[in-house]
């Protein structure tokens, strides 16, 4: 267990830190425990048309990568539920066909389960994506996915995402027909991916030192580096207090580009191929003729061109498109546990976050 | 046609400022229009099973009023669908059973016609809700519902917005089971409310005044209020380059509490009754005993006794919670357009915003 910094001791690394570094051995052990489990997912999931996704907060974004990868390449629509049609409006719907996926750290957060067990209740089959495996949110559904992040002590979640999209990962491919275009032995290439990523920490305490003073941010992708850019933004708000906007690449040219100035920059985050590299390259030529800053994440040389300065993502050599937001978010955490400590704050104890969220004080 | 102010001749209103003055009239042509389409709803939706909202910037908020009206008040699942995966993915899914429905203005935005094409090829049912009789998404779809807003000349929707809340609503009665607790008498009570909501021109200046140093704010409500906070923290972005984050109750305080300070207020929508109002009254609370200052639109008296200063709402005895969405809206557009001119701008013509929007140029 990591302590606070003692005089004399020299720097000691946040938690939140060493937890980011942890990654791809997390990542490793959760592939390894989760793919056998594909034969019993795709038994649930048979004569089941949709995905239906329940979480809040980072596990939020990780099934908004979720969806993307259900439609786009195991051909299974998949959408995010409002957990209050449940908790507060008790919504009497029709879920037969319906695959519902709770995704909880703690596997204990009220309002989750109890939207699980309202799913159940309404003709839906039940997965978990959890931590945890003895909570309560495990212990509802008909099938579990125990994510193998280990202890995470920081509270902003790192690794608990990271496995995630890896749980959200195995189970996309047990929906996949065959040949559609999810292999597990891409999968296997996630955790060196996310493990060639940990080189970006000096070029992110440098991106940091230039944000240091920015109150406001915009945080854009689009396509599957979208949910990627929502977990960034909502990292820069909860650990470094940092008023961040994320948007996807149509929702931000649609109006509220407006927003960017000098004192607002854009942080774009991009795979290194793929349909939506030459749309975030165009964005970040038109927004480096503003006044804001423009900054990127990942994308290839002529998107990095196009930025005043950015983190590398994956290689396409790497990683394929739909596979990048693993490593993507990576630089951001990064950059979010820098800034951070540029700022004064402890990244490992944000106000306003506790590490089991309840909605209902 | 509404000018720009002449030298000598006093203050001219916005177009924006006249065109919320006239959602009321609005909103009755548009019932007037729709509501006999109901039986040619019913036949349509008959044997779908779902609802998949196509749609972009405002209309998107007005989709996510959709997804919790067909969901607590008409017993239909009901999601926002994702563009791009039609657009830039190609996503090959079954879309059998699903009732697709794009909301757009225009009827020309070429991603959402792209896109509800795309739904009609993989097997679903279509709905257009367009101001445009004559669009390409009105003669591509199964059934139009063309909304009355008559001609917008400012930029920032206001009319077109809530006429396709009251085109949803239409199409949520289609849907609902007898007795399911939506009923036409109370949408026709949707216009008067809307039109008491005006009165409140003035308080918001005052409140504009308050916010005209504000570079931050954090718009909130939660349940069907969650789509009016979403929309007015558009609005503020698109209108008064104020980087607003529309967040629900529930993501708020999930850790994003953590940014609200002296320098970032927070906006909290809330309807006169419900399940939602205590919990936004104690989140009033709550904040007030921070360094934020905490303004209101809607609630109660005791919501309003919990906020520093608030704009009044819709009266429970005017509007049922489900239905105050049309109402709350409006001081929010009140405060929008007299933030823009307190801040010098221009609110019928934004930068970064165009009339019909296109993602891809």
């Amino acid at each position: 267990m990591w302590t606070r910094p003692l005089s004399g001791e020299g720097v000691v690394p946040s938690r939140m830190r060493v937890e980011i570094g942890e990654q791809p051995a997390a990542l490793r052990r959760t592939f390894d425990a989760l793919l056998p489990q594909v034969a019993e997912l795709k038994a649930l999931a048979r004569d089941t048309r949709q995905v239906l996704f329940i979480a809040r907060g980072s596990s939020d974004n990780a099934a908004v990568y979720g969806q993307y990868l259900c439609a786009a390449r195991a051909g299974r629509l998949a959408s995010l539920g409002s957990p209050s049609l449940a908790t507060a409006y008790h919504a009497d719907l029709d879920l037969g066909g319906v695959l519902a996926v709770a995704v909880s750290q703690s596997g204990a957060t009220e309002e989750i389960v109890t939207t699980l067990d309202w799913a159940r209740h309404h003709g839906a089959r039940t997965v978990a994506i959890t931590n945890e495996a003895a909570s309560p949110l495990a212990e509802l559904a008909d099938a579990t996915l125990v994510t193998r992040a280990g202890d995470e002590l920081a509270v902003p979640a790192t690794k608990t995402y990271t496995t995630q999209l890896a749980a959200i990962a195995v189970l996309a491919l047990s929906l996949a027909r065959a040949g559609a275009g999810l292999e597990p032995g891409e999968l296997r290439r996630v955790p060196e991916a996310v493990s060639g990523m940990l080189g970006s920490a000096s070029a992110a305490e440098e991106l940091a030192q230039r944000l240091v003073d920015a109150r406001t941010l915009v945080v854009s992708g689009r396509g599957f580096a979208y949910s990627t850019a929502l977990e960034i933004a909502l990292k820069l708000k909860e650990t470094c207090y940092v008023t961040a906007v994320g948007l996807s690449y149509a929702d931000l040219v649609h109006g509220p580009i407006a927003i960017l100035d000098a004192r607002t920059p854009a942080l774009l985050v991009a795979a290194a191929d793929g349909p939506m590299l030459p749309e975030m390259t165009a964005l970040a030529h038109r927004i480096a003729t503003t006044t804001a800053p423009v900054y990127g994440i990942g994308g290839d040389a002529t998107f990095a061109a196009a930025c005043h300065t950015t983190l590398p993502g994956p290689p396409a050599s790497g990683l394929p498109e739909y596979l990048a937001p693993f490593a993507l978010v990576v630089p951001g955490q990064l950059l979010v546990e820098a800034l951070a400590r540029a700022k004064g704050l402890d990244p490992d104890a944000p106000r306003g976050l506790d590490k089991v969220t309840q909605t209902d004080a």
